[in-house]
Protein backbone atom coordinates (compact mmCIF):
# COMPACT_ATOMS: atom_id res chain seq x y z
CA UNK A 1 0.00 0.00 0.00
CA UNK A 2 1.51 3.21 -0.99
CA UNK A 3 2.45 5.52 2.14
CA UNK A 4 -0.74 8.53 2.09
CA UNK A 5 0.40 12.37 3.11
CA UNK A 6 -1.23 12.78 6.43
CA UNK A 7 -4.64 15.32 5.38
CA UNK A 8 -5.14 18.83 6.84
CA UNK A 9 -7.96 19.25 9.58
CA UNK A 10 -9.63 21.25 7.06
CA UNK A 11 -9.61 18.74 4.33
CA UNK A 12 -10.84 15.94 6.01
CA UNK A 13 -13.52 18.08 7.46
CA UNK A 14 -14.47 19.13 4.00
CA UNK A 15 -14.68 15.58 2.86
CA UNK A 16 -16.78 13.85 5.13
CA UNK A 17 -20.48 13.97 5.67
CA UNK A 18 -21.84 16.80 7.96
CA UNK A 19 -24.55 17.49 9.98
CA UNK A 20 -25.78 21.01 11.04
CA UNK A 21 -23.89 22.09 13.97
CA UNK A 22 -27.58 24.13 15.96
CA UNK A 23 -28.98 20.51 15.41
CA UNK A 24 -26.13 18.86 17.15
CA UNK A 25 -25.93 21.58 19.32
CA UNK A 26 -29.33 21.45 20.41
CA UNK A 27 -29.52 17.63 20.33
CA UNK A 28 -26.48 17.42 22.95
CA UNK A 29 -28.45 20.05 25.01
CA UNK A 30 -31.32 17.48 24.94
CA UNK A 31 -29.55 14.94 26.37
CA UNK A 32 -27.71 17.38 28.84
CA UNK A 33 -31.30 18.23 30.07
CA UNK A 34 -32.65 14.44 30.18
CA UNK A 35 -29.41 13.53 32.49
CA UNK A 36 -30.40 15.79 34.59
CA UNK A 37 -34.00 14.83 34.74
CA UNK A 38 -33.34 11.55 34.95
CA UNK A 39 -30.24 11.20 37.26
CA UNK A 40 -30.44 14.70 39.75
CA UNK A 41 -27.07 14.81 41.17
CA UNK A 42 -25.29 16.50 39.10
CA UNK A 43 -21.57 14.95 39.77
CA UNK A 44 -23.45 11.83 38.73
CA UNK A 45 -24.19 13.74 35.28
CA UNK A 46 -20.71 14.35 34.82
CA UNK A 47 -20.01 10.96 35.15
CA UNK A 48 -22.27 10.00 32.60
CA UNK A 49 -20.94 12.54 30.01
CA UNK A 50 -17.79 11.61 30.29
CA UNK A 51 -19.11 7.97 29.95
CA UNK A 52 -21.07 8.65 26.56
CA UNK A 53 -18.32 10.48 25.18
CA UNK A 54 -15.36 7.49 25.98
CA UNK A 55 -18.45 5.15 24.46
CA UNK A 56 -18.49 7.42 20.92
CA UNK A 57 -14.32 7.97 21.41
CA UNK A 58 -13.73 4.40 21.19
CA UNK A 59 -15.75 4.43 17.76
CA UNK A 60 -14.79 7.72 16.41
CA UNK A 61 -11.19 6.47 16.38
CA UNK A 62 -11.96 4.21 13.90
CA UNK A 63 -13.62 7.17 11.46
CA UNK A 64 -10.31 9.37 12.33
CA UNK A 65 -7.51 6.63 11.19
CA UNK A 66 -9.57 5.61 8.04
CA UNK A 67 -9.84 9.39 7.37
CA UNK A 68 -7.23 11.34 8.62
CA UNK A 69 -3.98 9.34 6.90
CA UNK A 70 -1.77 9.82 10.34
CA UNK A 71 0.78 7.38 10.75
CA UNK A 72 1.51 6.16 14.42
CA UNK A 73 2.18 9.99 16.44
CA UNK A 74 5.84 9.58 17.43
CA UNK A 75 5.03 10.60 21.20
CA UNK A 76 2.42 12.42 23.35
CA UNK A 77 3.85 15.60 21.98
CA UNK A 78 2.51 14.95 18.31
CA UNK A 79 -0.42 13.02 19.70
CA UNK A 80 -1.90 16.21 21.30
CA UNK A 81 -1.05 18.20 18.49
CA UNK A 82 -3.41 16.00 16.04
CA UNK A 83 -6.04 16.01 18.19
CA UNK A 84 -5.78 19.54 18.40
CA UNK A 85 -5.29 20.74 14.99
CA UNK A 86 -6.83 17.31 13.36
CA UNK A 87 -9.28 15.78 15.63
CA UNK A 88 -11.14 18.69 16.67
CA UNK A 89 -11.51 20.23 13.09
CA UNK A 90 -12.35 16.93 11.51
CA UNK A 91 -15.35 16.44 14.30
CA UNK A 92 -16.69 19.86 15.62
CA UNK A 93 -15.40 22.07 12.52
CA UNK A 94 -13.07 23.76 15.34
CA UNK A 95 -9.66 24.05 15.96
CA UNK A 96 -8.27 24.16 19.43
CA UNK A 97 -4.60 24.87 20.34
CA UNK A 98 -2.13 23.23 23.03
CA UNK A 99 0.01 24.55 25.70
CA UNK A 100 1.16 24.24 29.41
CA UNK A 101 3.58 21.36 28.59
CA UNK A 102 5.23 19.74 31.82
CA UNK A 103 8.90 19.54 31.81
CA UNK A 104 8.54 15.62 30.61
CA UNK A 105 5.84 16.10 27.99
CA UNK A 106 3.50 14.36 29.58
CA UNK A 107 0.84 16.44 29.93
CA UNK A 108 -0.48 19.14 28.71
CA UNK A 109 -3.34 21.71 27.84
CA UNK A 110 -5.90 21.61 25.08
CA UNK A 111 -7.45 25.13 24.77
CA UNK A 112 -10.83 25.55 22.65
CA UNK A 113 -11.61 29.03 22.24
CA UNK A 114 -14.89 27.97 19.80
CA UNK A 115 -16.87 25.39 21.65
CA UNK A 116 -20.05 24.41 19.64
CA UNK A 117 -21.51 22.18 22.21
CA UNK A 118 -22.61 25.44 24.04
CA UNK A 119 -23.98 27.71 21.91
CA UNK A 120 -27.20 29.32 23.55
CA UNK A 121 -26.05 27.34 26.51
CA UNK A 122 -26.61 29.01 30.26
CA UNK A 123 -25.99 27.19 33.28
CA UNK A 124 -28.84 27.97 36.06
CA UNK A 125 -27.51 28.13 39.58
CA UNK A 126 -28.67 24.39 40.39
CA UNK A 127 -26.59 23.04 37.70
CA UNK A 128 -23.31 24.85 38.71
CA UNK A 129 -21.23 21.85 39.38
CA UNK A 130 -22.05 20.68 36.01
CA UNK A 131 -19.40 20.24 33.29
CA UNK A 132 -21.19 20.55 30.53
CA UNK A 133 -18.81 19.76 27.85
CA UNK A 134 -17.76 16.72 29.59
CA UNK A 135 -18.70 14.38 26.66
CA UNK A 136 -15.68 15.92 24.65
CA UNK A 137 -13.37 14.85 28.02
CA UNK A 138 -14.82 11.19 27.39
CA UNK A 139 -14.50 10.96 23.64
CA UNK A 140 -10.81 12.17 23.79
CA UNK A 141 -9.93 9.61 26.83
CA UNK A 142 -11.76 7.02 24.88
CA UNK A 143 -10.17 7.67 21.77
CA UNK A 144 -6.56 7.53 23.53
CA UNK A 145 -7.04 4.36 25.07
CA UNK A 146 -7.88 2.60 21.58
CA UNK A 147 -4.40 3.89 20.36
CA UNK A 148 -2.24 2.44 23.91
CA UNK A 149 -2.68 5.82 25.44
CA UNK A 150 -4.19 5.82 29.00
CA UNK A 151 -5.13 9.24 30.12
CA UNK A 152 -6.72 11.24 32.85
CA UNK A 153 -8.54 14.32 31.27
CA UNK A 154 -9.80 17.97 33.67
CA UNK A 155 -11.36 20.74 32.78
CA UNK A 156 -9.15 23.58 33.89
CA UNK A 157 -10.64 26.37 32.19
CA UNK A 158 -14.68 26.07 31.16
CA UNK A 159 -16.66 29.93 29.52
CA UNK A 160 -19.86 28.11 31.40
CA UNK A 161 -18.29 28.80 34.78
CA UNK A 162 -17.44 32.19 33.91
CA UNK A 163 -13.44 31.41 32.29
CA UNK A 164 -12.29 32.97 29.14
CA UNK A 165 -11.85 29.89 27.35
CA UNK A 166 -12.35 26.31 27.87
CA UNK A 167 -9.31 24.03 28.66
CA UNK A 168 -8.60 20.52 28.90
CA UNK A 169 -5.84 19.40 30.94
CA UNK A 170 -4.96 16.06 28.99
CA UNK A 171 -2.36 13.74 31.16
CA UNK A 172 -0.75 10.81 29.85
CA UNK A 173 -0.83 8.32 32.62
CA UNK A 174 0.63 5.10 30.68
CA UNK A 175 0.51 3.16 27.49
CA UNK A 176 -1.18 0.16 27.62
CA UNK A 177 -1.18 -2.63 24.99
CA UNK A 178 -3.93 -2.17 22.26
CA UNK A 179 -7.46 -3.29 23.39
CA UNK A 180 -9.94 -4.63 20.85
CA UNK A 181 -11.80 -1.53 19.98
CA UNK A 182 -15.58 -2.53 20.70
CA UNK A 183 -16.43 -2.78 24.44
CA UNK A 184 -19.77 -2.68 24.36
CA UNK A 185 -20.34 -4.09 28.24
CA UNK A 186 -19.50 -1.05 30.82
CA UNK B 1 -38.03 44.77 4.47
CA UNK B 2 -37.23 43.70 0.82
CA UNK B 3 -39.20 39.75 0.05
CA UNK B 4 -35.98 37.52 -0.25
CA UNK B 5 -36.54 34.44 -2.80
CA UNK B 6 -36.80 31.16 -0.31
CA UNK B 7 -33.72 29.58 -0.82
CA UNK B 8 -32.84 25.50 -1.70
CA UNK B 9 -32.18 23.16 0.89
CA UNK B 10 -28.93 22.79 -0.63
CA UNK B 11 -27.75 26.44 -0.34
CA UNK B 12 -28.65 26.37 3.18
CA UNK B 13 -26.97 23.82 4.41
CA UNK B 14 -24.02 24.91 2.56
CA UNK B 15 -23.97 28.33 4.34
CA UNK B 16 -24.83 27.03 7.59
CA UNK B 17 -21.96 26.00 10.47
CA UNK B 18 -21.60 21.51 10.49
CA UNK B 19 -19.90 19.68 12.29
CA UNK B 20 -19.28 15.95 11.13
CA UNK B 21 -22.27 13.52 10.94
CA UNK B 22 -20.50 10.52 12.38
CA UNK B 23 -19.82 12.13 15.24
CA UNK B 24 -23.28 13.32 15.69
CA UNK B 25 -24.58 9.68 14.55
CA UNK B 26 -22.53 8.24 17.80
CA UNK B 27 -23.78 10.77 19.78
CA UNK B 28 -27.35 10.38 18.97
CA UNK B 29 -26.74 6.23 19.66
CA UNK B 30 -25.38 7.36 23.09
CA UNK B 31 -28.37 8.88 24.18
CA UNK B 32 -30.48 6.09 22.40
CA UNK B 33 -28.38 3.48 24.76
CA UNK B 34 -28.23 5.84 27.79
CA UNK B 35 -31.82 5.89 27.75
CA UNK B 36 -32.43 1.91 27.23
CA UNK B 37 -30.13 2.01 30.14
CA UNK B 38 -31.85 4.69 32.74
CA UNK B 39 -35.64 3.78 31.50
CA UNK B 40 -35.49 0.09 31.09
CA UNK B 41 -39.17 -0.38 29.39
CA UNK B 42 -38.66 0.38 25.11
CA UNK B 43 -41.92 1.87 25.20
CA UNK B 44 -40.45 4.71 27.77
CA UNK B 45 -37.84 5.52 25.69
CA UNK B 46 -39.66 6.23 22.81
CA UNK B 47 -41.63 8.53 24.55
CA UNK B 48 -38.53 10.47 25.71
CA UNK B 49 -37.15 10.46 22.59
CA UNK B 50 -40.00 11.90 21.30
CA UNK B 51 -40.18 14.46 23.88
CA UNK B 52 -36.75 15.19 23.12
CA UNK B 53 -37.14 15.50 19.76
CA UNK B 54 -40.50 18.33 20.75
CA UNK B 55 -37.59 20.21 22.67
CA UNK B 56 -35.34 20.45 20.12
CA UNK B 57 -37.97 20.89 17.45
CA UNK B 58 -39.79 24.21 19.18
CA UNK B 59 -35.72 25.57 19.26
CA UNK B 60 -34.59 24.41 15.62
CA UNK B 61 -37.57 26.29 13.68
CA UNK B 62 -35.97 29.77 14.70
CA UNK B 63 -33.12 28.34 12.74
CA UNK B 64 -35.72 27.02 9.51
CA UNK B 65 -37.45 30.46 9.53
CA UNK B 66 -34.49 32.35 9.61
CA UNK B 67 -32.01 30.90 7.19
CA UNK B 68 -35.11 29.44 4.95
CA UNK B 69 -35.74 32.49 3.84
CA UNK B 70 -39.76 30.34 3.29
CA UNK B 71 -42.82 33.24 4.03
CA UNK B 72 -45.36 31.01 5.76
CA UNK B 73 -46.84 28.19 3.37
CA UNK B 74 -49.84 28.70 2.26
CA UNK B 75 -51.75 24.78 3.14
CA UNK B 76 -50.02 21.67 5.02
CA UNK B 77 -49.65 20.36 1.36
CA UNK B 78 -46.64 22.91 1.00
CA UNK B 79 -45.98 22.64 4.72
CA UNK B 80 -45.07 18.82 4.21
CA UNK B 81 -42.94 19.48 1.10
CA UNK B 82 -41.12 22.12 2.92
CA UNK B 83 -40.32 19.53 5.69
CA UNK B 84 -39.11 17.25 3.06
CA UNK B 85 -37.37 19.32 0.76
CA UNK B 86 -35.96 22.15 2.66
CA UNK B 87 -35.95 21.24 6.01
CA UNK B 88 -34.35 17.80 6.40
CA UNK B 89 -31.83 18.80 4.02
CA UNK B 90 -30.84 21.99 5.92
CA UNK B 91 -30.33 19.89 9.32
CA UNK B 92 -29.40 16.49 7.95
CA UNK B 93 -28.20 16.81 4.79
CA UNK B 94 -30.34 14.82 2.83
CA UNK B 95 -34.01 14.86 1.29
CA UNK B 96 -36.98 12.97 1.88
CA UNK B 97 -40.00 12.71 -0.11
CA UNK B 98 -43.75 13.14 0.51
CA UNK B 99 -46.17 10.82 -0.58
CA UNK B 100 -49.77 8.76 0.43
CA UNK B 101 -51.91 12.23 0.98
CA UNK B 102 -55.35 11.47 1.62
CA UNK B 103 -58.26 12.91 0.28
CA UNK B 104 -58.58 16.15 1.78
CA UNK B 105 -55.03 17.17 2.05
CA UNK B 106 -54.67 16.83 5.76
CA UNK B 107 -52.43 13.56 6.05
CA UNK B 108 -48.98 12.35 4.10
CA UNK B 109 -46.28 10.68 4.46
CA UNK B 110 -42.70 11.52 4.46
CA UNK B 111 -40.25 8.64 3.20
CA UNK B 112 -36.67 9.31 4.01
CA UNK B 113 -33.81 6.67 1.92
CA UNK B 114 -30.98 8.12 3.38
CA UNK B 115 -31.13 8.63 7.04
CA UNK B 116 -28.28 9.46 9.05
CA UNK B 117 -29.38 8.47 12.60
CA UNK B 118 -28.98 4.95 11.96
CA UNK B 119 -25.65 4.37 10.51
CA UNK B 120 -23.98 1.36 12.48
CA UNK B 121 -27.31 0.61 13.97
CA UNK B 122 -28.90 -2.94 14.75
CA UNK B 123 -31.04 -3.59 17.13
CA UNK B 124 -31.05 -6.40 19.42
CA UNK B 125 -33.76 -8.24 20.41
CA UNK B 126 -34.78 -6.99 23.69
CA UNK B 127 -35.06 -3.69 21.79
CA UNK B 128 -37.64 -4.72 19.04
CA UNK B 129 -40.40 -2.24 20.09
CA UNK B 130 -37.70 0.75 20.30
CA UNK B 131 -38.61 3.36 17.55
CA UNK B 132 -35.09 4.35 17.42
CA UNK B 133 -35.26 7.70 15.35
CA UNK B 134 -38.16 9.08 17.34
CA UNK B 135 -36.44 12.22 18.03
CA UNK B 136 -37.18 13.14 14.29
CA UNK B 137 -40.64 12.95 14.73
CA UNK B 138 -40.50 15.12 17.75
CA UNK B 139 -38.93 17.55 15.62
CA UNK B 140 -41.45 17.54 13.03
CA UNK B 141 -44.01 17.77 15.65
CA UNK B 142 -42.25 20.40 17.87
CA UNK B 143 -41.13 22.58 14.91
CA UNK B 144 -44.85 22.40 14.00
CA UNK B 145 -46.55 23.62 16.43
CA UNK B 146 -44.44 26.65 16.70
CA UNK B 147 -45.70 27.29 13.42
CA UNK B 148 -49.68 26.78 14.70
CA UNK B 149 -50.26 23.05 13.49
CA UNK B 150 -51.14 20.58 16.21
CA UNK B 151 -49.47 17.32 14.28
CA UNK B 152 -49.62 14.03 15.21
CA UNK B 153 -46.78 11.78 13.51
CA UNK B 154 -46.14 7.68 13.43
CA UNK B 155 -43.65 5.53 11.67
CA UNK B 156 -45.66 3.45 9.37
CA UNK B 157 -42.29 1.91 8.00
CA UNK B 158 -38.61 1.86 9.45
CA UNK B 159 -35.51 0.01 8.26
CA UNK B 160 -34.21 -0.97 11.76
CA UNK B 161 -37.47 -3.22 11.72
CA UNK B 162 -37.15 -4.40 8.48
CA UNK B 163 -38.98 -2.28 5.77
CA UNK B 164 -37.60 -0.70 2.98
CA UNK B 165 -37.45 3.03 3.78
CA UNK B 166 -38.26 4.79 6.48
CA UNK B 167 -42.18 6.49 6.30
CA UNK B 168 -43.59 8.96 8.57
CA UNK B 169 -46.74 9.78 8.64
CA UNK B 170 -47.83 13.14 9.15
CA UNK B 171 -51.45 14.02 10.47
CA UNK B 172 -52.60 17.46 10.86
CA UNK B 173 -54.54 17.45 13.78
CA UNK B 174 -55.99 21.31 14.22
CA UNK B 175 -54.58 25.08 13.89
CA UNK B 176 -53.63 26.31 17.01
CA UNK B 177 -53.01 29.89 17.62
CA UNK B 178 -49.55 30.41 18.15
CA UNK B 179 -47.70 29.98 21.06
CA UNK B 180 -44.04 31.33 22.39
CA UNK B 181 -41.98 29.31 21.24
CA UNK B 182 -39.60 29.20 24.05
CA UNK B 183 -41.62 26.62 26.44
CA UNK B 184 -38.81 25.03 29.05
CA UNK B 185 -41.52 23.73 31.56
CA UNK B 186 -42.77 20.50 31.13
Amino acid sequence: MPAAAPRSGDAIFASVEHVNAELFTLTYGAIVRQLLTDLEEVDEVNKQLDQMGYNIGIRLIDEFLAKANVSRCVDFKETAETIAKVGFKMFLGVTASVTNWDADGTCCSIVLEDNPLVDFVELPDTCQGLYYCNVLSGVIRGALEMVSMKTEITWTRDVLRGDDAYELQVKLLKLVPEEYPYKDDE
